[in-house]
């Protein structure tokens, strides 16, 4: 039967980011034909490449009856050329949606099985509705420790893997956030200078005011290749660079993409997002920060315990030997709060600059002096001494400058054009700040995007402050943010003070 | 501070089905400053009106950078016209995402939580992907009768009601389509004739060859305002109308629409569905026809078995009667497969005309005899006599043409202008009768748009046929879509012959 027409791509130039979508006209021979309605799938193939798409009927002269529009990511899937040949047919429901309504229904899932339908949604099979499903079971059941290790190792499968001559190789994350708590670098530079090899991938900010990778774009280059990596990590022991380049866990992207706006967090959708990447960057030993309070990611010990166990678990069920450093999640890290502001803190303390930070400072070598102990490069209990040795005698900044100019270049953090400081309006103590406000006024003020912009703060939690004492500076690179922040202000606190 | 900003409406036709979708420029002011990314939701507002919408992002010159596009549903809610000044800004999730998640997490909602979501979703201020997470929890759980019967309450809480002088009211339902099963048209007849009040609202096909409305559609006027229906029902004690016209259950349309491509059926879901539209109606008594079999929905009678009691204690509930008739669901019910076939065979039964299909007749009569003995129109155990007295005195079919009438008309059905033969390549005994490739066959046939169109079975499960002899004849207005159904059925067997 003649399921097949031959369609000319015409570029629409329409951004549905990971979604792909099929844009073609409702008078079109197959739509009548097929009974296909907006929002139905098909499969759409050019040459000897195809995906799934969802349908977005064109009722207007943006298409000609002949001619079929595909969403950027549809288009760059199929490397589609104006005019390329695009046929288009009615698609099946992805094999693995069976599995997944299986799970629904309440069956165990293997890693088999996990793996068809990560590659089902990596392939662009699935629709964000398919995923979204995905992820609310994952979300309702009570984690099952073998499923969750099984999911975990289905992630790794459908990516890319790293592999590296060294037998140990290190590697940490933070798991939830918290504004400032740019530990990476000064636990990299000081674990590199110790002779670990740690091939350290940051993300970009997705949903804070700045990710590790905007940290370390604003001194360094981190768009770096798998062998760039390779070269450096060789060379240095250590990288910082951006996990975005390379597909180490594909799958995990979508699945973050879908989950965003859902605002669904999962144990077992956490686990295997952290765990699956450092296994695929090949690391062998694993330190998490996980900070715990009630503007962190964990808000209680119980939380925390229940998490720990299932990461610990998981790790071990694949391989990977893992240490959970619980730290204090009650308040922002260190005083800076954006990119060029981070890098400047982080670069106080490799400096050991009386200005740096004391908690970003302690922090940071309280995880990499546990790292140390954990991988046996000094005995228990000398780790967090060994580490403090190592920074102060700039070994440990030099390192970090090494594997900077290895990755390209170093630079210093440059300085905002606009600067202004929020004075306290009254006496009392510092009872809370507001990590969502001020999270959402660095946004304003142009972070992440604007490397230079974001917000000094001046206290902590608990300080006694008084009347037209500076609170917190904010750094932007326009009048016009500048103003915007200042009128968020009015209407959100960042600062609670107890009178 | 200035998240609004006025940008010109400009049409551009895009029909993304229920799924409001914003489109607006990459390097629109808004867009930069509010970092909004693709998929990202907003508050769409236009005048007095507002909705949340997904992002798409243009980079092309399909829109100017002042101009914002809306999809076709977006511009219908808002009632958009070009030109119109459009404000758009950084939309918070909906206030009921909180309880959905809550759910998830395994708490349990009541009547104003599920009303709060259900508001929100018919408001469409969830997107397809937090529906979708909606539909997959109420699968992934068992079902809580409580929570089921509340979740039923709010679906009729957030729609229109209708209201009847009649203390009873009653109305039918068949749970899970059986290709043919178009009971309903003599159901109504025979009831209303016997005095009940029935003001029946039907369906179009969704995913079969032809729903109760389209088949009615036929032989008269089925798009009726709810001020017509009481009309009809007043004069006539029953309807047969079209559902869609006013909104009884305006949350299941979207529920049903997302859940489709999920293949996803929850029981929850089902239920909730089926019984909200029918306490939205006004009925106080309803029977439901359960067909169970291997091409059924209900397809195991320990599903059936539960089903009816969540049914059952879901409708007690909610003060509704309930009465559950399980039927055959081996096969196809009557000859005609498709809206005019349909038709005509309907008017055969009700014209006791000798080559009405039995089945079908007898399906009708046992589930009125059922009817008239639970409202108490008769005393148990001479339903079916007294249906089958009815019927055969002509008294149905005088009323089935009077309530036609009464809804603007009545018209004999028409036959379409192709038909072709198929015949047994073999001897043997029909061993199965494919639904779903029946179903895709009457699609390209072009059922149920094109009303004539359709398939009529000649012969039933078990019967022994020859070789040569009449299996089914295909009904087309066109050659071509002739030629497409007998292209598929060289590859997709309707009937399987066991030689």
């Amino acid at each position: 039967m003649s399921e097949q027409h031959g369609l000319a791509y015409r570029e629409l130039g329409i951004d549905t980011s990971h979604e792909y979508v099929v844009f073609v006209r409702a008078d079109c021979d197959f739509v009548r034909q097929e009974g296909i309605t907006s929002h139905g799938r098909v499969e759409v193939k050019l040459r000897d490449k195809s995906i799934i798409a969802t349908v977005n009927i064109v009722e207007s002269a943006l298409l000609a009856c002949a001619e079929v529009g595909l969403s950027k990511s549809a288009s760059r899937a199929l490397g589609a050329k104006e005019n390329d040949p695009i046929q288009i047919r009615l698609a099946a429901a992805p094999g693995s949606l069976r599995l997944l309504r299986s799970k629904i229904y309440g069956n165990r899932l293997d890693r088999n099985n996990f793996k068809d339908i990560l590659e089902d949604i990596i392939g662009g099979r699935y629709s964000s509705t398919q995923v979204a499903a995905l992820l609310t079971v994952l979300a309702s059941q009570e984690p099952d420790i073998r499923e969750a290790a099984d999911f975990t190792a289905a992630m790794v499968d459908v990516g890319q893997q790293l592999s590296w001559d060294a037998e140990l190789v290190a590697d940490k994350h933070c798991v939830g956030g918290l504004p400032g708590n740019r530990t990476t670098p000064i636990v990299v530079a000081i674990a590199a200078e110790c002779g670990l090899t740690m091939p350290k991938t940051s993300s970009r900010a997705i949903t804070s005011p700045a990710g590790t990778a905007d940290v370390m774009e604003v001194v360094t280059n981190v768009t770096l290749s798998a062998a760039q990596i390779r070269n450096v990590v060789n060379e240095q022991g250590g990288c910082m660079a951006w996990g975005g380049s390379f597909s180490l866990s594909p799958a995990d992207d979508v699945l973050i993409n879908v989950a965003r706006p859902l605002e669904l967090d999962s144990d077992v959708q956490l686990v295997a997002s952290v765990l699956s990447k450092k296994i695929a960057a090949g690391a062998t030993h694993v330190i998490i920060d996980m900070p715990v309070g009630p503007t962190a990611k964990i808000r209680s010990a119980t939380h925390a315990q229940k998490l720990s166990r299932l990461l610990t678990e998981v790790a071990h069920g694949n391989n990977l030997n893992i240490r959970i450093v619980q730290t204090d999640g009650s308040q922002p890290v260190g005083q800076g709060i954006g990119p060029a502001l981070e890098a400047r803190d982080v670069l106080r303390v490799l400096r050991c600059d009386p200005l740096a930070p004391r908690d970003l400072r302690e922090r940071a070598l309280t995880l990499v002096g546990e790292l140390l102990e954990f991988c046996g490069v000094v005995p228990k209990g000398q780790g967090l001494k060994h580490a403090t040795h190592v920074l102060e005698s700039g070994n440990a900044y030099q390192r970090f400058i090494d594997i900077c100019i290895a990755q390209g270049e170093f630079k210093e953090p440059a300085t905002a054009c606009f600067q202004h400081t929020v004075y306290a309006q009254q006496d009392g103590a510092v009872a809370e700040i507001h990590n969502r406000h001020l999270t959402r006024l660095t946004y304003l003020l142009g972070a992440p995007g604007v490397k230079t912009a974001g917000v000094d703060l001046h206290c902590r939690l608990n300080d006694q402050v008084q009347v037209n004492q500076p609170l917190m500076t904010l750094h932007t690179e326009t009048q016009a943010e500048l103003m915007e922040g200042l009128e968020y202000l009015k209407t959100h606190a960042v600062y609670t003070i107890d009178g």
